[in-house]
């Protein structure tokens, strides 16, 4: 019986290879470093490579192992097709028919933070729904979105790129996507950063630690948890931004529960309580009591849902 | 075989029953007028009265007849509970229980602007398609989203709600809603007369046969046809929002194509150039190619999905 599955997270300074149950016990995970500029076939065969030495490790035969399903960063659409993936220097790639080919087993491939989401529904922070977003803050601002427990991947696997939704129409500076006000911009960390330089410049007669320190987003949040006022502006301004953002989703998806990850919300003791009342302020009435919840996988979230994706897909196939 | 199934489209003013095979022919369409706040039990009593009727002029057996697909003015769960319809009077209805009780045969459920998009999906201007966004512009704007085929209905029937959008911080008047700046302020029919006020004000100095004669969206599209450079700022304007939500929705679910229906649309020809160019400037650069359609079932939208859901929904339980 197919009891087992891999899921593979492919990030830009490593690839994370885990094995667990169908059931959805992680049971392994190796991991092993990224060259730069990989080519895709070599270094998806370096993947499958491992794979079967696991396989064979564990002494298992191909009819124990469902499949693998995989995270990539970059766009996938729906039929599985990676489209560039920036950090890695590739253009289109069809990670699926390549891995299969070396594997011999089905693979599943969708967006790496489309696949964290998965996991976070299927044994995280939104574990009993079926229907959620995940917001991912960390350098940018990263989204999944999952209905009916199914990744949306969109038409150019630009479904959950919720870091672009436009919060500010007054911004001057652009994003790194070239348009302006983008939510990227307010509550990722380097967003976070920004708005305390914008607000400690903007209040010179008020004092902070902030000035004394080196400005990161973490220095912003433990700052605010001591009572720093203007620390706290900037965590109500940048979670002021999301919460907006958030509810905008709720008019076009209405999902069951946000789960919030990422490294930024580490910090979620001083930015929920603001992040939850904006949101409650735009949202649209019957909408204001989405539930909150944090992730809880960390960087297995990404592994976790690769099984997860294959487990889902072989099971509609039946 | 179950060749047959009904769409009901019950509305505030009129219940527009079909009929058809559930291939899509649509071959019959009956219309009862809406009492005024009707009780619930009565009135589905009489729309089910209809339908029987019907199955036995035509001479069918039950074993003909698939089931019923019903859209409903108001917010309905994934459950198919409907909650509420202010036009019709309604708190909590389980629409769903009291026609299968008086039928006995299966029914589903969903909002009006849901299924409606689900029937341009399947015979209208989304043909092809398998996830599309319906915008509807008339009164307000309503929407309804489809993904995998499918109606995304959200937590709280919330899914679709694009006319809250938030599109503009800056608005000093409420919305309908409570909240301020949503799409509906801008791109309904109300919204555009509200603009085109706005602007007359704002340009004494602008002549304009919008000053002359009855101020209505219509009017508004008329002069822009006719080169009145006022009438043409407005609709920019008008469209220039509803370009920027639906840049926005891209970054949430990524559909394959826009379907723009409601009376407004009727103007599509003063209206599509500027709502597209709008698109263009603010989407998320992956996804500045989205297709836009123009809704071609015209009332016919909500009993024609309303078989299609039926449809839908009998052929996933086999």
């Amino acid at each position: 019986m197919k009891v087992y599955a891999f899921g593979v997270d492919i990030g830009g300074t490593s690839v994370k290879i885990g094995l667990g149950r169908t059931s959805g016990w992680l049971f392994e995970t190796r991991k092993i470093g990224t060259p730069p500029a990989p080519s895709p076939e070599s270094f998806l065969a370096q993947i499958a490579d491992v794979i079967k030495q696991r396989i064979q490790a564990r002494g298992f035969r191909a009819a124990d192992v469902l499949g693998i399903g995989v995270g990539v960063p970059g766009p996938v659409d729906a039929q599985g097709m990676v489209h560039g993936c920036a950090n890695l220097g590739w253009g289109d790639v069809d990670v699926k028919a390549i891995l299969e080919q070396h594997l011999q087993m089905p693979v599943q491939v969708g967006n790496d933070a489309d696949v964290a989401a998965l996991g976070e529904m299927w044994q995280g922070g939104g574990k009993g729904y079926s229907d959620l977003v995940m917001i991912t803050l960390g350098t940018g601002v990263g989204g999944g979105v999952i209905v009916n427990q199914h990744i949306v991947p969109g038409r150019f696997g630009s479904a959950g790129e919720i870091g672009h939704l436009r919060v500010n129409s007054q911004e001057t500076e652009p994003c790194g996507c070239g348009n302006y006000g983008c939510l990227e911009q307010y509550a990722s960390a380097t967003g976070i950063v920004r708005t305390a330089r914008a607000m400690l410049k903007q209040h010179p007669e008020l004092s902070s630690p902030l000035r004394e320190n080196t400005l990161d987003a973490k220095a912003v949040c433990d700052a605010a948890r001591t009572g720093d006022a203007l620390a706290r502006a900037v965590i109500d301004r940048s979670m002021g931004k999301l919460g907006e953002a958030l509810a905008m989703i709720s008019c076009v998806v209405d999902p069951e529960v946000y789960v919030i990850g990422g490294g930024v919300s580490a910090a979620a003791d001083v930015l929920m309580q603001p992040l939850k009342q904006a949101y409650r302020q735009y949202a649209f009435p019957a909408s204001k009591d989405t539930a909150f919840a944090r992730a809880t996988l960390g960087n297995q979230a990404g592994i976790i849902g690769g099984i997860k994706l294959i487990v889902s897909k072989e099971s509609k196939e039946k």
